[in-house]
């Protein structure tokens, strides 16, 4: 791991929304959910700004809310707010919630390997300030990408990650995550993660898988794609779990394509699915649009 | 105008959601609106199965709120629920509000001339259950669509309209519809309507408009689209107003095209997409899931 | 098998471009082929219409060529035309060739069970003037379509089909086939073929698979996409060979959904994709703009 | 102007084919150009690798023709295939052509303002070899992306244009072209160009316009459509003459948008699309697949 680096300046923050919070609710369904929360969110003059909702089954399924509200000086109201909604939530309905100030942007790591088009396009989005995201690091196996990236003032770290045996470089990676992220993003890295350490890791780890899952798991999807000779060729972002290329889908895309496409040139118009998909789906997982349940997601774009 | 008709069996209604009601709540946004909502509906044991809200600006702007609820003997229920709902939110807030029984589906009249593609498209999906509408009559300015619409059991009249001087056709308009339609489809319907016929309607009108408006407004749009050389073509679903294609539009699509393909093919393929855009526009409104505001359109889709 | 039927009037026959013929031509690449070609067409005074080329590898790969040409008195010009093509391409370049009159329309037999969606939107379109075929027979395994598509003036055969053993219904669909269809497409027919049947009907069979190819083979696509949470469902129409759903794409699309939409919803929205793909694929292989080549097709569409 | 700058390395070229030609052909159709040409090519052993063409009407209308040839030892045996196509296109048919070795990229010069997501776009997809261009040099009336850009090894020219009078600094971008390149783009270059300027560069100028032409013509299209409400938000690539934003369209394409989106929001969806749309229409142009013909394209993408 090379520690020494290039003095970063710190990325401007998204200036996100001053004063908003956002409020994630899932659990068993049951009536009066929403009247509670209104009625808390009512009592300290917090002013929904946006409610989305989703109940898979109106007779007993799962529930699922998510609620943005703002409230002038909302930093010193928020503990406050808090109690009145575990109070609430977590003793009235036995629902489980997650609260937080979206002028706070999510800390994230981004994993990349040699190819650099969808971890430049992160940082270019977010540069441009349409990624409300603070990137705190860019770990890879490889040095290539290093100049690039600290020239967008970003930490770049080198773990190299040879032979079968990972838990070295896992061990590092799991020292410079420690309390430093929210999230980790696979930005086309092209090693696999042990459970152990996508347990220890202990945030949320999205991948860009280069196919439309799940028609071609696996290594060479492109070639697969030539072969079979299908007529869109697509990419799939998802949660990491220990199933390779099973987690929890968050967004997917095609594009169309042709017989006189070579497996270069589906690689080529691939790659532009790959960016749009992943930038899509960090920027609602960094705003707590997405949520998981089960294999699958609820995604509230 | 022909009043004999083929003793049509009624069409099949949708199953819709039995004790299912849909809440349209829209005005100034305050503070405490959606748990004003909730508690009338939690005051009546009545379960929210989806809420959707929209509001275009937090402070001070507009508010939009699509809520659906069920309620174990919903018709019984629905004057009290009314009630509450008024008192809170005519008296309280100075909204506008609609509920309705979505077990009870619009009754819609459709207008057609001689191109059958969007009207047999909106039977057909209708008699496969996909459509939560009661087509309750077909009009044309011509014969020839007559046959193949009694064939669904549907009421097909024929309102010839010939000359600058349309009153008399859009008098008999008025008595066909008067009562017995919630809403009108022009499904294709190549003749303009007056001001003072929207008016006296008093049901809203939806039309299908072949092309991206606002890009080729008025007659010809293939042509046009053909001569200028443009890579997509599209449709536009849109309420009618007085002026000419340009009321709120509800949906829009394209599909792609190119040099070689002639008027007719472009025609061709426009086609597909009017009746796809159509269909979606009419399912939408049919489920009160458009809200007209100013001169655009809030969709919860 | 109901062999009274309804006195159908025959269809009105698409006016296919008179005097224009198309012809197709594959085989190993070498220089001089398109030279050949043209010179044998200029030698008749026939002039190119249009002309697509492939070659999927410049050195010694595999050549595919589709040309129309115009030629006054084509039907008398043809026989010699084709007596020089032979010469030239079978001797002098050992390639495959077909020639035809765009004139004369394919003969075609629609397969279908209970589920009309893809059956009647190929009628329909037919109807129109939108699909250059001769639809002879619609066949059934169930009696319910047969009014519906009678009405359109074709003749329905129904073949009941039940248990294990196929190999009755399969003989009469034999000879129903047999020197009366020149293609066969399975539109939502829900039994599978043998490949005894495959190899003795002799002609083109293009089926429309209810899902993304290569994503969910087999039954119940709907429900393992809302399973596996994906957010496009898609269809794909295939030539069938005798490993199920493994045959050559002609074309896909996909169509975006998301967490709210229930199995029967994935499967409306997915039934829209698959009449439009099934449409797309018979009228690209109706005007010989599909080449099979090994398990995938050259498709100049 | 500033004439200093960072010592550019210089970028490194896409590799292209090598051994390749590109041969354009256009102007009245008439029986037997196909045969003369592949005739020539036959003749000095060149293999056609694709062969795309394109009659508007066979009948006397206008004839397109793409091809593209592979010959060993290209570069030396140009001269002569020139000078057989020469005599057969313009003696024997009255065509006009062009006729450009592959392996020599297009130079470019790229014009930018303030806003460089158009511009990185193509200088990243430049730096991965995706796009076969040389890009001589950027051009701006901002200072902004000097450093950028030079990071990229591209000399960057700042050349101010204020005021009403464009004269000055037209004379200095005319003075930067000449000789230089081979085509411009105009990659969201907020100034109009003067007709005397247009004429003058002497080469295709292709702009990208931030909405779908001819929907939202002039300045602030986003804001209109906000206003409108349009469902779909695009981008178009064109050639610029000197009718704004009336040129010949290149490339077009959409994105779904909503009533929630604010303008900023669409603004941020349509810069991908833009981006998108003009770096199609520089490959296709880059690799001679656009044909102007009146105030339209042929593309053969």
């Amino acid at each position: 791991m090379s520690l020494t680096q290039h003095a970063p300046a710190l990325p401007a923050e998204v200036p996100a929304a001053a004063d908003q919070a956002v409020l994630i609710v899932h659990g068993k369904d049951r009536t009066g959910i929403v009247a509670a929360i209104s009625a808390v969110l009512g009592k300290h003059d917090a002013n929904i700004v946006s409610l989305d909702q989703h109940s898979d089954n109106p007779h007993g399924g799962a529930f699922f809310q998510r609620t943005v509200f703002s409230k002038p000086g909302l930093k010193a109201a928020l503990p406050a707010i808090e109690e009145d909604l575990r109070e609430q939530l977590e003793a009235g309905f036995d629902l489980e919630y997650t609260l937080r100030d979206l002028s706070v942007p999510k800390r994230v790591a981004i994993f990349a390997s040699k190819d650099g088009h969808c971890l430049l396009d992160l940082l270019w989005r977010h540069r441009r300030g349409d990624l409300p995201i603070n990137v705190a690091m860019v770990v890879s196996n490889h040095p290539d990408l290093a100049d690039e990236v600290r020239s967008f003032g970003v930490p770049f770290f080198h773990v190299p990650s040879q032979g079968p045996d990972k838990s070295a470089a896992e061990a590092q990676h799991l020292r410079l995550l420690a309390g430093n992220v929210d999230f980790v993003i696979l930005a086309r890295y092209m090693q696999i993660l042990s459970g152990d350490f996508i347990e220890r890791a202990g945030v949320p780890i999205i991948n860009i898988h280069h196919s439309f899952l799940p028609a071609f798991i696996g290594a060479g999807p492109y070639a697969k794609a030539k072969q079979r000779g299908v007529k869109l060729v697509g990419a799939t972002a998802h949660y990491v779990t220990e199933d390779l290329d099973e987690g929890p889908i968050i967004e997917q895309d095609v594009v169309r394509v042709n017989h006189a496409h070579t497996v270069a040139e589906l690689q080529r118009h691939g790659a532009d699915v790959e960016r749009a998909v992943l930038s899509r789906a960090v920027h609602w997982h960094a705003e707590d649009r997405v949520i998981r349940h089960g294999n699958h997601t609820i995604v509230f774009p």
